[in-house]
Order: C-alpha cells, then sequence, then structure tokens
C-alpha cells in the first residue's frame, strides 16, 4: 500500500470500516448506497472530534452538518471480506459563510486501491432556530487544522 | 389468492409493501433483516392509527411503543420485482399491564403464499418520563376493537 | 402538484415510493443514503422494462447497467409518512458508446416539492465476459424513445 | 468488563462490531434491524472459518446457510459512538439431519452490558441442487469442535 499511503497522508481523518456480508447487493458487489454509508461514517468521525454534530433533543444552542450534496465516483467493486479505510478532508478553500465541501476516499485494503472518491457539501445548521447557522469561527479554526 | 384472503381476513390491518431491488443480497433474495424492515412498517401503520408512536421531541407527555423483542420464521426466499402485504393484529391473551405482543405475516402476491410469520413483543415507554407505562386505556380499546 | 405534473411531464418514467418510518435516522429524517436506494429503485424500474438488468447467474449473453457515477442534491428533508414519486430520463446528449447518464427526481407528494435531484451515469456491462460492453442498439432505441 | 468476559468465554467466535451513526434510527437508537444485521455479521463470520457459505454463482458441489428462523430480545438500547461485541456459539444438542441452531449475544463495550440475546436457526442448502442438504460431517466436526 506503499502508493495509497503516500495518497492517505493528504487526508488528515482515516475511519476504518469492515466490510458486512449483508450490505452486498444481488449484483455480488457492496451496494452503491453502502459506499455513502461508509462515507457518511467516515465524516461523522471527522466532525465529532470537532463537536460538529447532529443534535436534535438538546436544549442548549447546537450547530451541527446537513448534508447539502453528495457525489461518488464508483472506481472498483467492493466485495465481503474486506477492511476498507475512509480518509476525509476539508476540500481546499471551500469554506464560505454557511457552508463547505469535504473530500473523501474510500480505499479498500483487499484490492489495495481506491474504489470511490466521494465529495459532499455540508451546511451548518442550528438545530435550536431551525435554520442554517454562519458556521462557528471555532470549527472553522478545527477544520483549517485538520487540513494541515 | 383465495386460501391467503381468509387468512389475512383474521388480521384487521394490512400494508403493503413494494420489495426493493437493492434489499435483494448476495443470496439473491431478499436479505433476512429486511424482512424485519417490513414488519416493522407494518405495525407502524398498524399504531400510527391509533396515536401510538415514537416521540423523542415532544415536549407533551407521550406515550410509544419500544420492540422488546421479536420472532421470524422465514417460509419463503422473497425476490425483486413482487409486492408484499403485511398482517398484522394483536396477539389474543396477550395485553398485560406495560406489554403486549403482535402477530404478523408476510404474503407474496407473487408467490401467492405467506413468506414469514413474524410475532413481535412491544412494551409501552413515555418518552417524558424516559420510562416504561402502562398501556393507555385508550390504546387497549383500540388494539382490542382492531382485533375484533 | 400543478406545477409538479408539469416537471413531472418531461420525464418519462414515474415510479412510487413510501417513506417507511424506519428509513429516518437521528437527525430525525430520512437518511441522505436512503434518497439513493429510491433513486436506484427509480432506475431499475425504468430499466426493467428495457430488459437492461444486472444478471449474475445467466449463462446466456446479457448486458446489465453498473452504476459508475451519481450526484445528489438535497433539496428538502423528507419525514415519515410520506409518498414520492421518483421521475427518471435520459439526459440528452449524454449517450456515449458503453455509457450514459439519466436524471431524476424525487418528488415529495406531502411537501409538494421536489426535494432532490439526481444524476447517475452507467456503464454497460457484460456479465457473461466480465467487462464493459457497448450498449446494445436496442436499448439505445428504447432509452431514445422513452426520452422522448 | 469482568462479568461480560466469563459469560464470552462460553462463546468461541467473537465479531467486533462498530456501531454506525447512521444505524441510528429516529427513535434515537439503533434500529431493531440492525441488531440483526449484526447478529448476521457474526454468524457469517463464524461459518466462514469452516468454509460454510452462501455461493450462488459456484459450479462446484457447494452446501451453505439459509436462514430459517430468527429470536431476537432486545434488552438496551446502543447508541453512536459504541463497540460491540457478537458473540457465536452452536446451541448445544441442536444439531440434526439437515439444521442446527445457533446462540448469540450481542454486547455493548460502553454499557458493558449484553445488548442482546439472538437465536437463529440455519438450515443447510445445496446452492447446486438447490434444496436442502444433510449437514456436511466435516461441517459437524468443526460446529462441535468450536462449541467445545
Amino acid at each position: 500500500m506503499t502508493n495509497l499511503k503516500e495518497i492517505l497522508a493528504d487526508y488528515p481523518a482515516h475511519f476504518d470500516v469492515k466490510v458486512a456480508w449483508g450490505e452486498m447487493d444481488a449484483a455480488l458487489h457492496v451496494n452503491n448506497t453502502v459506499y455513502l454509508r461508509y462515507a457518511e461514517s467516515g465524516r461523522i468521525d471527522y466532525f465529532e472530534k470537532m463537536g460538529f454534530r447532529v443534535n436534535v433533543t438538546n436544549t442548549e444552542p447546537s450547530v451541527g452538518p446537513i448534508l447539502a450534496e453528495i457525489q461518488c465516483k464508483y472506481k472498483a467493486p467492493v466485495t465481503f471480506p474486506d477492511q476498507l479505510v475512509v480518509a476525509t478532508r476539508l476540500q481546499p478553500g471551500s469554506l464560505d459563510v454557511y457552508s463547505f465541501w469535504v473530500e473523501q476516499l474510500i480505499v479498500s485494503q483487499q484490492l489495495q486501491r481506491v474504489v470511490a472518491e466521494v465529495k459532499a457539501r455540508l451546511v451548518a445548521y442550528d438545530y435550536q432556530q431551525k435554520q442554517k447557522a454562519p458556521i462557528p469561527d471555532e470549527l472553522i479554526a478545527k477544520l483549517s487544522q485538520a487540513s494541515g
């Protein structure tokens, strides 16, 4: 995974995923929607450390992410058994007042290659006020730091 | 579906489900967990009409169902395309203070047969108090009526 | 749904979906990956009529679709209960030798609006030869007809 | 996890699962059907080592498992983030010619307790002949050994 290691080095957050047999569909590989579940898990892990999370019952003010747009290029079929790495980073230059993009790679240990490239646009949402909110300064600092 | 009609006549609630291609797994039929999603949808439809529902954000007192136990006998593999009927009823004599059982059949239009038999035990839960609650009298009346 | 009817009239294929309660996540609306399951079901219904389908066990030559890329703009949160329409069409001018794009709208009956816009690139795949294949002439004819 | 360790010691197979955020539903804990996906993954891992697996495209004779019945007692709600252990064993005395039962525990690292008890009946199925088959002697030996 020499080349992969170099590629992954450009992404500050790595999240390990074990492929479940039941995630394969009748085409005998992992269903397309499941790749996006993997990507979701990678993003949530990335944001969790920054305190940026969905919080529907909290009575204190809180701003979390809402997914506004997603793009996924499927590069190779994934089959059980396999272990994946979901790598996530802020897309350079994508931060604006209310939203930003992250770039994600899904890498297969079995295939030793990138199996999907994902881009996702997140909007900051105030679960108290039920409307979009400016991205908190603290989050901007953490996102920028994480993207190193 | 003559015989099936008779069988279904003993269940007050019928819920139609369209099988999705993506619900099949690598065994080329609908994954075992998805049968339980169908059953869940049938129960929720059944309870919805009785005002018995999950309500995590409501600030008013509210009692809803929590699933305590489930049993499923898989009688036949389901494949796409198919239309199913999920039939639900109160299990006679199963009502106690905090819980009751429902019996469910999943019927395939394609196969013209019962494809699964499900039994589920539901506990009444007070989402305000965060503890189990006596089944409301009103719900008992409705459950009994529905199964009548 | 007057405006929606006009919008939907530009799409030859309409597929009805009933939202399941269990498809909502802890953000209290339908999970982002489920929108793509809906889109998948809409595409499969669209292709099914054209004999363009996944066929892993068939011993006769057969060409079916593989999803190469997907894009989804989430326009509004969907909640249970709701009925959706997934509208699908060939993207004009997108047909090349091995692949084409479809455009899809997901419309909510409850909200009376478009809740997601999806674009998907499909590659023709020969499940016998295990490699991509030219899109069959017959399929081109049907796709063009359907989008007419 | 002292007590848990003792409990788990009675199960020869342990399978680790990481809870995904997206597996929670609108009740704000992991959906009931997902527990059964965890159990499925645990069983498949257990059987995989014995060469007992679903094999729809293999042209050589092969016997694999089909799930005939499942029972699940939900003992505690699971929430993200958490790490689970799925423990699996042959149910003593349950082996007959065509089928057997496994017993499974799902244990939460976060809660330090059993969160679900699962029982599943598996039937041996010949994917060549498309009918049930006697459980191969080799599998019986391995199952018995594993449970020893």
